[in-house]
């Protein structure tokens, strides 16, 4: 019997130090760009490294993850400078599912989490790392609308105008809404959403082509180029009674410009700061001040990160789908082809070359 | 009978002419300030024009008040390049009550009006005109604190930092409060309201007596001169775990630099900007952008005028007051003596010569 035992304990160790050696035999390798230097000025795609890495056999509570469409967006400029150099490029991306150790992440499914900028990712969705931003979660059934929606309008983005412009501005029908980067990813909702709830809107954006888009299949009220019409002269004619809520996404001198066109307890949302962002934070661009604007129309200006409304998260995209598939509201994809050209898709997102959300297709 | 009735009528007519007449025989000549030029850059003296002029009879439901006490103010510098030149200089004084057709303002009662800068003026409670900012009213029994104390701490200073502080800064015991302008009117109310609430408050004023000031008397944790100490310096070694509320009477480049400084969640009440109230409107000076400040930590910042807590005017007062009372609050007036020094006064306080409220003895 005592024998017994002992064999078993032998059978038991030897099928124990098998399971890994079974995994090592199938072995995975992911690529991934490490952040090889911290950008300076405008990124360079030599400041992400390409590399090849094999990865270990899942553990209990772990999935492998197969990247599907990976993410560029602004964030990912400036929150770069505070992590150290030689990590895993950080984002977002829709992962398809192709190994599981954990019940509630089965194969199959697809996964929104921010598992950086790599082709084949081990997750434990329960045990966020520094670099997760949000938790990962399996995406709700988005029907006939593709999958990379989930980093755009049925996403970060899409959440970002809906909590950011809703909660912050709490605009009301009949007022004048200026958004700056209002082509861009979340831009391009927020004016959107501003007309659904009955305001007048004025949208900045980059490019004639940009600016047709906005009017043309957006309906934005008015829109500039402001490369070529001064914003001051713009808002004189879009805004001559002033204006109520400025969703920022620019910062900057333009958006001095904006809050000097305010009208009395306006409200600004400031989501982004993208006219600084390839700055070094500690020599910022200079702009006319703010203060004299906010004191004495008595503004409220208000900077968010959208994960403040993570209890709300399902709410916000619910919302956006309905809106989409009620063709209330438009989306616009800047799609690039392939996991190698994510720095490209990048740079030319800060560059302002996307029109709505900036994708890659692994 | 008919006979009788001409001759009353007559004599009524006769007596009803009378009454001007007597009041003109019995004139009344004030001395005011005008505004001649509008100011640019610093204020001039002769930007301001000293005329003496006879005043009309009163007329029901007016007042003649005599000043005994006018403010000067930063408000003052921005606020009239919106108003036409030729108007009395605005601004706030107590006045003593020397004549009344108004039951409710008997003579011999002092009261606090947007009178401007005039030594007897005609005045309707009930009729507020263009340049008043808020209704006149009877000063509450002050005991034994002096009147003057009504355009200060038991005024619309008092009020400013009462609930500018409270109100926009919610500030919570344990937390870091930096306060510009700290030696100012308001600003060292701030200081002293953060402290009673349980706050480490951080001051920063424009000379060495202003700071000895700041700590000897009003016990601020730290109080730096930010013409000698720059503010980065001074935070890093006051409030290395960052700020939490920040109250601006300055704005601009030191603005800036507090905002690089504060913690998650912060906020921020935009009371004064009086870095720029010397700057044409149209061609303000430029700070680093504070949007990325904004945006990574979530700040809110907001812009108010007292009066939006006009309804709440008494409770503001009357805890200033216990505060003073109870030696909780210490205060300071820079008084100028003479209604002709009025306009030096102003310029004074602009340059920032004053320590506490600047007020003139008329």
């Amino acid at each position: 019997m005592r024998q017994t035992l002992v064999i078993r304990s032998a059978i038991t160790s030897v099928l124990l130090t098998l399971r890994p050696v079974r995994a090592r035999l199938n072995m995975v390798k992911t690529k991934k760009f490490i952040l090889a230097k911290h950008f300076q000025g405008e990124p360079k795609e030599s400041d992400l490294q390409l590399v090849e890495e094999e990865l270990p056999p899942l553990k209990d509570g772990e999935i492998l993850c197969e990247a599907v469409w990976l993410s560029v967006d602004p964030y990912m400029r400036p929150y770069t400078a505070r992590l150290p150099t030689g990590i895993t490029m950080i984002g977002s991306q829709v992962g398809k599912i192709i190994e599981s150790r954990n019940k509630g992440f089965p194969v199959g499914k697809y996964v929104l989490g921010y598992l950086g900028w790599q082709t084949k990712t081990i997750h434990n969705p329960q045990q966020p790392s520094s670099s997760t931003m949000a938790p990962t979660y399996l995406l709700p059934d988005f029907g006939e609308l593709p999958l990379s929606l989930a980093l755009g309008v049925l996403g970060m983005p899409g959440n970002t105008a809906y909590f950011g412009f809703l909660e912050i501005c709490q605009p009301k029908a009949g007022e004048v809404v200026v958004v700056s980067g209002a082509a861009g990813a979340v831009g391009s909702l927020v004016g959107q959403i501003a007309r659904i709830k009955g305001c007048k809107v004025i949208g900045f954006a980059g490019s004639d082509d940009k600016v047709r888009w906005l009017k043309d299949d957006l309906h934005f009220d008015a829109a500039y180029n402001y490369k070529k019409t001064d914003v001051d002269t713009a808002l004189k004619e879009a805004a001559p009674n002033g204006v109520d809520c400025y969703f920022d996404n620019v910062g900057g001198v333009m958006s001095s410009t904006v809050l000097s066109h305010m009208n009395p307890r306006g409200r600004i949302s400031v989501c982004g700061s993208i006219s600084s962002y390839n700055a070094d934070a500690k020599q910022l661009p200079s702009a006319p001040v703010v203060q004299p604007s906010l004191v004495f129309k008595e503004l409220k200006m208000e900077g968010f990160i959208v994960h403040r409304w993570l209890d709300r998260w399902m709410e916000g995209i619910h919302q956006m789908k309905d809106w989409v598939k009620n063709k209330e509201l438009v989306y616009r994809e800047t799609v690039t082809e392939g996991f190698e050209n994510m720095p490209k898709a990048f740079i030319g997102m800060l560059r302002g070359e996307n029109t709505g959300k900036a994708v890659v297709k692994a």
